[in-house]
């Protein structure tokens, strides 16, 4: 029936099975959002599986740098050889398809796949397109996106690509860049007939297509390692009086004419609707992320045993205590909450779509404050999540068996590429200060022109709370984050310039774009669950509960102001995340199975589906170079000749 | 005057350096303990500047795990041979000497002088210290200290290491040896006479000392890569039917007589007294990871400018933003108060020492418990503070250029080692909870025998809040949560066994352990700065306000609860907070210029004293080996073939 329980697993991880309450691959195919999506990657791992040229060799923390970069060409050009997975109108299985093969530490071409290309097609013009993307798709052009400098990320204006030399004007970053590539396209700001029109893409070729050399006028390199990603030559790029013809500005919607008469592109917001799908995106990816982290802690908690609760009785598995549940269900509810809210926020993103074609752009900017938030909000919080699952693997999750700390690496750029958190949390603050003012709010911020109540409801057991009482607590709060914000920013306004003032309140102002975007995730997760097959509800129900209640309490002091709520309807709401704790316990090991994380994505010892944990750890510790030889060459080469000085002195 | 100025310097941290409000090298002098501590450090950096035997060749990122090896070895090859520096009689340098020629990465034989010699030194009788300590303390005999096994951390009464063959009982985790030891205290199960008398350490020859080979029926080995150390090989080992004789079970406390009988320790209390030492310890080092990371943070954020505030006035230092100031400065106000936590429970250990000498162990409990919780609290705090630091330096923050994983990863293991910090808090929560019943509480736990009040005082401006009514208003908060977890245990323990009732309120117990540690925190910050000079008090006065009102602010739940503070009283806090963080923008630069961190240690492009950071950025980038050929290699080898090929279709 299960189909997670095999002979030969470990018996404690079986047991557990056994207890889930509901069907996995129900909830494996509510979770990835239909069969298709499911079939989509049952296909892609039966695929590599299929193809010793796309795995790995061996484990990659094992693998210097050199390896490493190695390990991702190989596969890369294994992915070249068996190209019938790229296909352009299966995006679903594509991605799945380059995140498999490449999973994590050797993302190397990933810019070419998921930025060249797509910036090629929607900003080229028909001309340059039918000129550029066949070599593109064919593989002879191999691209890049160049936007971040040494000395500039967020602030785009103020990008410094005309200078001739000057270290803070080279580009830095850009993933491939500095070996791999031989094309680029490269954001500079335009200048034509003296004048600068900001920063526009341009599509440069940088290498030799023959030999592979750096065109002369043009450096490049290696910018070194990194946290993660040392399978991807992260390079830098400078132009020294290096000239390209016009037409290889990209030149769908602005031009250069021959004359160097600038045209503006017919609608600048056009942009946004591409950043709302690449967030909707990322924040499924990072949710996926945190579910591989949770996998792994989930099912190493089932397998490890330490301490006797009762003296005699033997010592217990580690996720029956409490403290080890705190740390890691939470982190599951998340998982859920934050895939369905990316899952949703995808599917906005495919309605307005349709409107942004006939000109529309009535909801662009609600949803593209709420992709900007959640994209925030959900990369903060996944890293916090993963470490906390680290944590509750104890000394093995500081080992790279565990797999956490390579999930940790990856996964913790999320919160800078892609919009500073910071940043994109001060823009969903604007859009909210803006619909302050504005008197006729819909949509994603009606809630706030709505008026407050001074007290929640008479609660006093959890089971009374009602989906629409926790909403209108949690409008509650989130309305009074955004209010009192705007409030400060007035009256700080008074006293000092406009900047200024805005400055001064933005600690408050991030604070405040925080609660819309959990207002939005919690609403969203009690409407996904309304739709699920009643079988799934219940486990779903108890995840809802746990995110929401926990939320609650650990921001108790935004429910209890002004008498809102009472500490004892906030004692309640923590005997519901008990409650909640108590029923998820066993089904967990199957909550994880759900996720339906493949070994080759999973890559830990600690989190195998079969448990057998102990002999896997022996099994991975092999591949050490260091256990090549009994007798290190690093102890006759330095230690003995010191050791039989010391003995002859004896 | 500020000696941290100097020619060629990037004019726009020379210019923070000269608004500092407050005398450099008072303030380090005042961090690190006075004059003598401070001469010590000089002493060792001036020694390792002029021993390039000492230093790393290149900078370790960019190094394999075998270079790392090597380079780790190395170092100690040149220690032995410049052993002037190693002085048992002059812990503070010894340490410090040791810390900065084995900077994080490369701490091989760490174990050899931190746990080996110590216990050797502790635990062996006189006889047994007479015979081994030479050889240990000359080179001959390299040992470490072999506790943690593969199934057990925590819990030292299930350690297994009398099995033959069984994965499990492997030891695994200890440094140093799977490779470079020759001897490793073994702690093990002790069975005489048929009855297990529990864990005890024994002196144990694993390697031959002429060959170096592993020691027949013994098994040694490397247990591949971690998130950190790994210039040092962490190992395993088997025994099967290993024998070793009577007389090398350490002897000094406990006994085994020639006939098998065994002979108890007289107090085995006294061991707690070194594990307050080692704690003390850790909480200093962790503080000044944190340290290192806040330095990095805070001298790139005054050389990176990005954004203009205000249109066309230029782009500002990030450090300006709000923002940016609330993601560093809490954590440099909290580097002030674990430190001076730290120094406090020295002395405190200092002085019970004397009494324990002479057989009292009054006090032993309560500071035994305080150095438990100090060390979860601020092992925990660090890691999240050292992750702010890293994002607050956007993008470069994930490069290895930036220092900052390498800090990240070394200091997170410290959230498990010495203790897995959930079990520390619930030991502290034990000692709580025994004095909620012991109505003749003193010493630290006199607060909770304190009646409560209803209200906080009628503050209105943050600057009416004295000293006195900030600890009372801790010790009302830590007292709430202390109380509140006994009545649930209490209530709980009616209804299930006693363990159950233990678990089922185990997260609410960690809470009440955090705030008793954070209100020791508090009152001793606040003493701390009463005995520094007047020149000094403004700034400290800053970041004690600014790290105890963001507690508040942060945790305003707790202070709000049954009306006891008012939400206009919070407001009020925050205000205080900006406040406080005005005042330390304008000395960042020179608050972190006051720890004092050596550049062999902070190993950082970004934190770079002369703040030169792009051209240095350049500088670290040449050491890749991905630099050395234009093309690399890989190209050749995978991509040139099938570009070729493509081509040829064409």
């Amino acid at each position: 029936m299960n189909s997670y329980i095999k002979e030969g697993d470990n018996p404690d991880i079986t047991e557990e099975r056994k207890k889930a309450s509901f069907n996995v691959d129900a909830l494996t195919t509510f979770y990835h959002g239909g069969d298709k999506q499911l079939q989509n990657r049952r296909e892609v791992e039966k695929y590599i599986e299929d193809h010793k040229e796309l795995q790995d060799t061996r484990p990659t923390p094992f693998m210097s740098r050199d390896e490493l970069i190695d390990n991702s060409l190989r596969k890369i050009a294994g992915m070249a050889k068996f190209n019938e997975m790229i296909d352009m109108n299966n995006i679903d299985r594509t991605t799945y398809f380059l995140q498999l093969v490449h999973v994590r530490d050797s993302m190397a071409f990933s810019l070419h796949y998921l930025m060249f290309l797509p910036v090629l097609n929607s900003q080229a013009s028909p001309d340059q397109l039918s000129e550029w993307l066949p070599k593109s798709l064919s593989g002879t052009i191999i691209g890049t996106y160049a936007q971040t400098e040494m000395g500039h990320g967020t602030n785009l204006s103020k990008l410094e690509t005309t200078a001739t030399y000057d270290p803070k004007t080279s580009k830095w970053w850009p993933g491939s860049l500095g070996k791999f590539c031989n094309h680029a396209i490269i954001v500079a700001n335009l200048w034509t007939n003296g004048v600068c029109e900001g920063p526009h893409p341009f599509f440069v070729q940088i290498r030799n297509l023959e030999t592979h050399e750096s065109l002369p006028n043009i450096k490049l390199g290696d910018i070194g390692p990194k946290l993660s990603l040392n399978g991807s030559d992260n390079g830098y790029l400078v132009f020294d009086h290096f000239r390209i013809p016009r037409n290889n500005m990209l030149m769908r919607y602005s031009k250069v004419l021959p004359d160097g008469t600038y045209v503006k592109p017919p609608n600048a917001k056009l942009a946004y609707g591409g950043m709302v799908f690449v967030r909707s995106m990322m924040v499924k990816d990072i949710a996926n992320h945190l579910a591989n982290a949770v996998t792994i802690a989930t099912r190493y908690s089932c397998v490890r045993r330490q301490g006797e609760m009762k003296i005699g009785a033997g010592e217990v598995k580690i996720l029956d205590y409490q403290t080890q549940q705190y740390r890691i269900f939470p982190f599951m509810s998340k998982v859920f909450a934050f895939r369905f809210a990316g899952q949703q926020l995808q599917e906005i993103y495919k309605e307005i779509s349709k409107e942004l074609k006939m000109g529309k752009l009535s909801q662009l900017a609600d949803i593209h404050a709420l992709s900007s938030g959640l994209k925030a909000l959900v990369t903060f919080e996944v890293q916090q999540g993963i470490e906390q699952c680290r944590l509750a693997c104890g000394g093995h999750g500081f080992s790279h068996a565990s797999g956490i700390p390579e999930l940790a690496a990856f996964s913790c750029g999320s919160c800078t590429y892609e919009g500073d958190n910071i940043v994109l949390l001060l823009q969903v603050a604007k859009f909210l200060m803006s619909n302050c003012t504005n008197s006729v709010s819909s949509g994603v911020c009606a809630y706030l022109q709505e008026k407050n109540s001074s007290k929640s409801s008479d609660l006093t057991t959890h089971q009374q709370y009602s989906d629409k009482q926790i909403i209108q607590d949690f409008e509650h709060v989130a309305r009074k984050s955004v209010l009192r914000a705007f409030d400060k920013l007035r009256l700080t306004s008074q006293t000092c310039q406009k900047h200024e003032a805005w400055n001064r309140c933005s600690v408050e102002l991030c604070k405040a774009a925080r609660w819309h975007v959990r207002l939005y995730i919690v609403r969203n997760f009690l409407a996904t669950i309304a739709i699920a097959q009643d079988e799934l509800k219940p486990v779903l129900r108890a995840l809802a509960q746990l995110f929401i209640f926990d939320l609650q309490v650990s921001n108790k002091g935004d429910f209890l102001e002004n008498g809102y709520m009472k500490i004892q309807q906030i004692e309640e709401l923590k005997e519901g995340v008990w409650q909640a704790m108590s029923t998820i316990r066993n089904d967990a090991v199957s909550i994880v199975d759900a996720f339906a994380i493949h070994e080759f994505e999973l890559k830990s010892v600690l989190g195998r589906r079969d448990g057998n944990v102990y002999p896997g750890l022996f099994e991975w510790a092999k591949h050490s170079q260091l256990n090549k030889n009994d007798v290190h060459p690093a102890f006759d080469k330095y230690l003995a000749p010191i050791i039989t000085k010391i003995r002859s002195r004896m």
